[in-house]
């Protein structure tokens, strides 16, 4: 078998999220028939996570095996995007070890949410940034944010803890808020996510922002591992992943 | 009368440029009936100068006259982008004296063109940037970019030079190539540009970048005041209206 490892970048803007699903169009769909006609085969590839309807990948980390050899992998790349929409990039194609895994292998992932907190959302960002127009109070989202930082049960921050089974504690190495112009960024980086996790931290950031939490009750909301009402998953627009460390 | 003057930006991807046609998505078109619904009167709105088919906005400008006042001139901007699609938004809508022309006024206008000069583009940037795959000669494009900096009669950089009747001489103060990471940015300034000046300078210099035109035969073409096939349109989709001044 050989095996191949992808670093992939796409605008999530019109596909149904990462994983296969019969009448929908996704990421997995359109790269793996890519795969299918480069290699001759049906090939199944891995990614690091699924990533939600609507959600962007800066570099999405994937790996695929197939029987059959590609002649020329220094093109694979190349022929690859040759024959994906341009909305999927592949920005590196490369042989891989039989031990890599584009899943377990992973050490850390870090996502970016984007917030464009102006009067009016400049047209070339629609698809980009979570639109607030009121202006966030970057004190307070950071001081909520700090309170989420190191290693917690995240229970209360995702939409359907059940989804992951053996554990809903995570080690979430930076919740950071910073500010340019209109641009307000959140960085988030841990060993990995719950489902919908970081865009519930958004959510609930924003709130804060907003003042309709107080920093405090992120903390105590933290501590509950309840999901509440109180916590909005924050729209997928504005969410990209960012980088996958192995 | 009531007199408006509009600073709008656009996504231009998506329609058949500024100029109302009949059978044609245009931004005029758009932005006039949003301008009817809100001054319960047939309204023509005047641009600095028309954009083509693909070409964007940061901040085009344009000007209006109504006999209907708005009752609330603040709420203006709002009440028409919430009408609008947001592919146009208006950035700024307020009352201007009757002398105010968006076009005859203007004393200086800047387009920005940018290129993607990278293997792979980004998703994200596939609507705004030229994509040029070889390495561009920076270099060179500055020593051709100097030459047409200045008053020059710049017949041989329009597509169609009898569409200007009067002149086709123009102030060309600025004309600059600058690159961060992968972008390379070239910057247009003039008192006023002919049909597709722009996109021939930027066509013109991508041709220099790629050694296929030396800087020195840029001066020989502008001097020869003819268009020729050397010199060919670029893309719409990397050019930005950036600035009208006033």
């Amino acid at each position: 078998m050989n095996h191949y490892r992808l670093t992939l970048s796409y605008d999530g803007t019109d596909y149904a999220g990462w994983q296969a699903q019969a009448g929908e169009n996704t990421i997995q769909q359109n790269v793996e028939e890519a795969l299918a006609v480069l290699f001759r085969e049906p090939t199944r590839l891995h990614a690091s996570g699924r990533t939600d309807r609507g959600v962007h990948a800066r570099a999405q980390e994937a790996h695929f095996s197939a029987e059959n050899a590609f002649p020329r992998p220094q093109k694979l790349r190349r022929a690859l995007n040759a024959l994906l929409p341009d909305t999927i990039r592949i920005q590196r194609a490369v042989p891989v070890e039989e031990s890599f895994h584009a899943r377990f292998s992973a050490i850390r992932k870090e996502y970016r949410y984007f917030i464009w907190n102006g009067e009016v959302m400049p047209p070339f960002l629609r698809n980009y940034r979570l639109h607030a127009r009121r202006k966030l109070n970057l004190d307070a989202m950071r001081s909520a944010a700090e309170r989420l930082q190191g290693t917690h049960d995240f229970a209360a921050f995702t939409a359907n803890p059940k989804r992951d089974v053996s554990s809903t504690v995570r080690i979430l190495n930076e919740l950071s808020v910073s500010k340019k112009g209109n641009e307000i960024q959140l960085r988030a980086v841990a060993n990995g996510f719950l489902y919908k996790m970081v865009r519930s931290l958004a959510g609930g950031l924003v709130r804060v922002g907003l003042g309709e939490l107080k920093p405090e009750e992120m903390t105590r909301i933290l501590e509950s591992r309840e999901r509440t009402a109180r916590i909005p998953t924050a729209l997928p627009q504005g969410l990209f992943l960012w980088k996958v460390t192995y």
